[in-house]
Parts: C-alpha cells; structure tokens; sequence
C-alpha cells in the first residue's frame, strides 16, 4: 500500500535496538514510558493549522462519532494532561509508537511512521529545556553518531524579529512558515516568498507576504547574524536587537540555555545557537531546537522540539507549562543506515540444531531445550529440507554463528559435532597453505571451526564457543 | 473514548516489564521481529467469518481506495508471507502490536488491544506445534506464573466428530462455534443450541442446528471424554472413535504432540489433552491451542492458537503450512494483575536531586549529569516547589528510592546529604524504642537513612547505597 511498509526481521532487530538505546537514555534522565490509543476524537486532533487537519485519516466509529488517527504523541500527551487531574507535576514521560499522516507519499515520506517522543510538563524552569537539550545530545551520541548538529533559538527572537522589521503580529505564522523553508529555499526564494512570490519548482504559483524593500533588508540582516558559537551568535543579537524591547526576554532565556549547556560540558561543535531555526509547528512558546547529521544532511531535522506552555490550556483552560523533543525514528533510522551504523541481523539465534536423523527426534528436542534453559538461543531446523547441506545453507542465510549435528555415528558414539559456520566461512574464503606461517595458522583455524563432544557436555562446550 | 485506554506510566512499566520478558522466551526459540502497518487493504482483512467484517474499522483512504484496521497479526502475517518470495523458510516470526476491533466495548473487552504472535510458517513437521507449545509452557513460567493450563486438542478431530455423529461437514462451521461455548453456556446450553434453540440472558433468540436426538447424544459422549491426562484421553478418543477412519490421522497427530511433550518433560499438570477444545476461527487445520490461568479462569483464554495450513493460501494461490499462538496481552496483563505478579512503579529513577539554592543550578546540574554517566537513572527536580519537604514528597509518590540534597551549609562545606528515602519511611513507620535491642536496631537503621559525603565522593556514595 502506498506509504505503508512492513518492517522484515533484519531491519526490525536493528530498529529494536536502535530504540532499546533511545529508552535507556531516557530512562536515565528519569523520563518514564505512557501509552495512548491510536484513535482520538477528531475534535481533539483540529486546530493545529490547516494543513495537519487535511492530512489526518479521519473516520466514524460504531457509535457514528467522528474519531481520528493521531498524526503526533504532542497532542495525546496534553489530552491525558488535562484528563487526568491527579497526574503528579511534573510529569516527565516518553512514548514511542506509531503516528499516522494522509500526506502524499513520496520515497523516504511514508503515512505511517514512528515517533519517540520524551516531555516534561508541569515546568516552567529553563533547565528542563537544557536538560531536553542534554538528552537529544546523549541520544545521538549513544546512537553511536559523532558528527551531529543540535540547533537551538527561541520563538521569542522570532517575535521581536517581527518589531524590529515593523511587521505586525497577525503576520507571524506566515513568515515564520517562510524562515523555516530557508535551508530548502535559499535566501534568494525566501526574499521572493516574503515580497512578491515565486513559482516553485513543480510548477506551482506561491504568493509573496507582501513585505517592502526594507522589511526584507531588516529580514536579511537577521539571517545573516554569525551562526555557531554559542555566546557570539548570542552577543550579535543583542546588538541587532539593542532597540527592540521585546527581546530582552528572549536574550535572557538564551543566556539561560547557553549557561546550562556549559555548566552541562556539552560541546560547541555539536550543539549551536541558529537563530533561524523557527520549527513550523504553531503551538512552540519559547525555545526550540532542531538536529540533523552532518553526514547525513539531505535527511533534514531527525530529532526536534520545543517548549509549547499554550498547548494543555486549549484543553484544560488554565496553563501548564511543557517543553520536549520528538525523534522521527524512521527518518532517523534510514540516516543511520546510510552512515552505516546498523546491523542488519536476520537473526538472534546463536544455535542451529540441525536434524540428521527425524526418527531420533525426542533427543533433538532434548537438547534444544537444555540449551535454550542454559539462556542460549536456539533454533530447532524445522523446515522441510533434509540434507545437512541444505540446512546449514538455511543457517548461513540467517546468519546464525553455531550448528549442533548429531547423525546417526555421532548418536551410536553419544556425541555431537559442533560447527562454528562463522569461523567455517572465513576458512573457506582463506586457501589453505602449503607450508610455513600461513599454514600453521590456517591449520589452527580449521581445528576451532569445528569440534566434537559428548553430548552430555554439549551446552557446556556451545556456552564456551560463544564466549570467544 | 469507548473501548479505548491510556497506559499511566506505573502501569506501563509493568507492560513493558511483561513484554520484554515475552520477547527473550520468543527469541530463545529463534523467533525474529516483524512489523508491518496498522492499516491494509480491506480485502485483505475480508473472508475470515461475517462476524469479523463487522469488527473492522473501515475507511477510505486518499486515493480512495477501502483501508482498513489489522484486526489480528495473523492475516497480516499471511499477506507478508505471499508478498515476499524471497523470504527465507522456515520463516519464524514474533510480532507485538495494537489490534483493532469495532467490538460493542464491555468492562474488560476493548476496541484497541495488544497481541504479542509467535508462528512459524513453512513448517509442515508437527514438532513445530510442540514447540510453539513448549513456547507458551515457558512463557507463561517466566512471567511467573505457576498454575496455568494449555490445553489443546486438533481440529481434525472434530471433523471425525461430524463423521461420528453422522453430520454433514458443511455444518462444521456452525457445530464447532456451539461447542466453542461450552466454558461459557454448559453443556445444557450447548445441547439447546444444537437441537432447537435458546434465549440467551440479555433476551436474545438464538436459533437451533436442528440435531436429532441420537446425534447429540454421540457429541455429548464425545464431550463425556476424560480431560486430563494426556495419554488416557488419547486412548479413549480412540476407542470411541474405533469405527470412524477419518479419526486415523487425527489420533496420529495428537500421539506426535504427546510424544513431544513427553520428551521436552513437559508436566502434565500445565499442559493437557482437552478433546473439547475447537477454537473459534475457521482457519485451523490441526492442532490447536489454548491457555488459562487456574487460579483468574473468569478472564478465559489469555494464550491461544494452532496449526493453519490454509490460509497464506488465500493469498498466494498455493500452500505454505503454518502453526501459531497468540498472547491477548491486555487480557493477560489483567489476570496477572489480579494474582498481583505486575509491580507497578510509578519510575524508574533511583536518585532525585533536589534544588535548594536555584542560583546554583550549574553544580546540580553537573551532579545530575555525573551520576548519569556513570550510569545511575537520575531526576533532577524540576518542578516549581520551593521546599525540600514538598520536593521529597514528590519523590516519595514517585518512590524513588535515594534523594540528594545540597543546601547553603553543605556548599560552603563542598559536602552533599544523600538521603535514603525508602529506609526513611520504614523508618518513621518504626517507632523509636527506649532502650534494649530494639533500639540498637533503630538506631542502625537511622544511621543508614542518611549520609553526608564529600560532593566528590557523591557518585560513589550513591552506587554503593543502590547495590545495598
């Protein structure tokens, strides 16, 4: 189905232990796990601009009310806020789960997607936005990901920017829609968004905002404040707003970050003041922040967030205050395959008990069952094929480092051959010498690659194989 | 909303818990991850029982075309198994995902819930459904639970229960759904419903097959068989069956399953012959499956499944054996809750760090990032109470287990107070005694409610109380 895919076991065991890491970093910050239902009134899900309202897959349930799939774990999240009025403050939760959107489907934009998001509702402090910060930057690196960028500014610079360029505020959602574009766009399409219009490149007429030459002039000097290290980014600013009196708040809520971050030791190579950074979602409040890898640009913002301290008061009607970050654990995941930091293994097991004999069944059993109680994980060979050749190849295909062969010589002796195919494909892949070092060495290869024992001390002599 | 649920997070890490431990019994017997999407086509879902069309949710997507809500994760299993021709055979999957079914919602019975599958597809040996028995046995051990049953039986026998009641086999479907019922209505209930009829409790008619009197009184000796012991009530099985040739094949299967169960020292206590068993869906082909839990049987079958040579297929146009079982986690979870196994913790965080000099921040902010380098699952507070008492009533309600507190003295001392709030509240729980051993015994114990340390000693301090 367009947009959808299925997730085979290779993929998904590198998809599972991506995500075992993303929660145990979470863990350690002491965020804790909350699940939602994939449907929510469709009430609940309207009003977060016009076009998240298009691409929701809207139905009826039984009882003909109108239901929704969520398109995102923010606005469950301030559901169950303001549904459950014994929660304890501040409630600090992550949720990983799927997300559904009616976009149009494109190579890399599926409907179906999962997000991994972690919050901290019920703070107003600062430090829970430099501690969101921290986590992003312990996840990445804990996804083994050294090159990364995490860029952060404030919707408040945003708001002042509107001042000092004379644009009144009934005009901000547009041109902050328009800043957001600047990465894909360049400063020349924004120019032409924000003036007159352009024609994009499908074709497709985008009018302009209708800014004047000045207003634009006023634009660009803001785009072209320095970008990167922290306190001289901070100190351009300042400058650039030392007129405008609404951006004192916002300067020191910045000062605040960037003090955090350095009490924090997080590094300036990795986590940056871009005060172009607008995130085109309407409820963020206060800061914000965006990631992408720096090897892997043309995968965009992988992990990005804000502070939203409106967005349980549309449900509860009084403030609490919020701030998280979201990983697009798709869009992330593929940026890490690219950079190839996964391991596509088709299989957890570490044994194949291959069967040589089907009228001695019981004792493969037996022994499949004495190794799985030892914690090793064993696969019994149930398929069709009764050739040892034919199941050993089912092993390699799935990647599965030890086989257990007991024929019928090996029964009559009470043994059991263990093949190491891992050590048994290198072997092969290395012609054996005729004399000298290379000898020696291919011969002390070929001896460990396969062994025989008793069958009373096979689980002993597996547990020993593995351990090397 | 109806049917639906959130998961709080003390709930959620015993799910979690509970899942987690699922999975390492699956992937001890070499099972693999899959996961494919929430939503397929509604043909795809169509065909298994009228009553399971009315159970989807349905709707249309973008291009219009008629989507639908996976039901179950077998016939999803089905569709990926026709998909990909290259998937390797045997291909033995697990899957754990949220189902959807358009249901009437009862107290217990949900419209979304969790299924955790295991099925192994491409096998035609039976050792795979031993297996797959052995899987559930071990499960439901692991999470630690001691009095369950399996029970299981095959559908081939009930086909020679038509054969020896003289009942035609287009009649199967509706015969077996009755006797599916017999847990629920009785056998009298059962009767009724084979013969002409009854009016159930809410008042509704169902109608009768229409049986004469000598066929139910052949399907009641079949229901009179004895349950239990394995091998007793496969002899009476095949005594009673004696003339019916169909039953050959049946009895042969059920001796294999026994075999194996024998040899892999499965206890018949857990893990019985029940002739009775039928299993409502229409694709089983052999044996079949289900568990309860002896001491919550009001929750029904919580484990369930079987061999279902027929149904990849439906989609493929040929042939694939399979044999599977499913796990109703929500329904499962449920029971485990009543006999109290879940420990349901509100977090997992072992440390909070408290805040009682905000214009120090930086150092509790550096304390908070040590102790999660080195591992430690750490809070720091950062809600908006001022006082220590308020801020350590929080972590009681969170019981977190250790408090850190560094205050103006232990600043100007570089000395911090770890406090071991578990140990405090048994401590306030034990009055202070006079004199005697009792008191030597408080006074131990309130020496190790707190501790002062060097702020440096601080990480050390707190891994060496944790490890108590």
């Amino acid at each position: 189905m367009r947009g959808f895919r299925d997730y085979l076991p290779a993929q998904m065991n590198a998809r599972l232990k991506m995500i075992a890491t993303i929660r145990s970093v979470y863990e350690r910050y002491g965020f804790q796990p909350l699940d939602t239902p994939a449907q929510e009134f469709r009430v609940t899900l309207m009003g977060y601009g016009e076009e998240n309202t298009k691409q929701i897959f809207a139905f009826q349930n039984p009882e003909e009310e109108d239901v929704a799939l969520r398109f995102d774990l923010t606005v469950p999240l301030a559901r169950v806020v303001a549904q459950y009025p014994d929660l304890v403050m501040p409630f600090r939760r992550y949720q990983v789960a799927p997300v559904w959107r009616a976009d149009k489907p494109d190579p890399g934009r599926f409907r179906e997607f999962i997000q991994f998001d972690l919050d901290a509702v019920g703070v107003s402090s600062l430090a829970a936005d430099a501690e969101i910060l921290c986590a992003m930057y312990d996840t990445l690196k804990a996804l083994g990901i050294e090159r990364f960028s995490i860029r952060f500014s404030d919707r408040k610079v945003l708001n002042s920017l509107l001042d000092f360029a004379g644009i009144t505020h009934e005009r901000s959602h547009s041109m902050f829609r328009i800043l957001d574009k600047l990465d894909k766009i360049g400063l020349d399409g924004v120019a032409a968004e924000l003036t007159k219009g352009r024609v994009d490149a499908s074709g497709d007429t985008i009018p302009g905002l209708g800014l004047d030459a000045n207003q634009v002039g006023r634009i660009k000097e803001f785009i072209a404040l320095p970008k990167g290290k922290r306190r001289e980014a901070l100190r351009s600013l300042e400058k650039l707003f030392a007129g405008v009196g609404s951006a004192k708040e916002a300067i020191a809520e910045l000062t605040f970050i960037c003090d955090s971050l350095d009490a924090l030791g997080i590094s300036e190579q990795n986590v940056q003041l871009d005060l172009s950074i607008a995130r085109g979602l309407d409820y963020y409040t206060g800061p914000v922040f965006e990631a992408s890898l720096d090897d892997a640009p043309e995968f965009g913002s992988v992990f990005g967030g804000g502070r939203y301290d409106g967005l349980v008061e549309r449900f509860l009607g009084r403030t609490i205050p919020a701030v998280g970050a979201s990983i697009g654990v798709d869009r992330l995941f593929a940026a890490m395959e690219k950079l190839g930091l996964h391991e596509f293994a088709p299989s957890t097991a570490k044994v194949i008990v291959t069967i040589m004999e089907p009228g001695q069944l019981a004792e493969y059993q037996k022994l499949a069952r004495e190794l799985r109680e030892a914690g090793v994980n064993t696969e019994m060979y149930l398929g069709d094929e009764k050739s040892l050749g034919k199941q050993l190849q089912y092993a390699n295909r799935q990647q599965i480092p030890l086989a257990i062969i007991i024929g019928s010589d090996e029964f009559a002796r009470g043994e059991v051959t263990i093949k190491n195919l891992k050590l048994g494909g290198q072997l092969q892949d290395r012609k054996k010498a005729a004399h000298g070092k290379e000898r020696e060495e291919w011969l002390a290869l070929s001896r460990t690659v396969q062994q025989t024992c008793p069958l009373t001390r096979c689980v002993e002599e597996v547990k020993k194989m593995l351990a090397v």
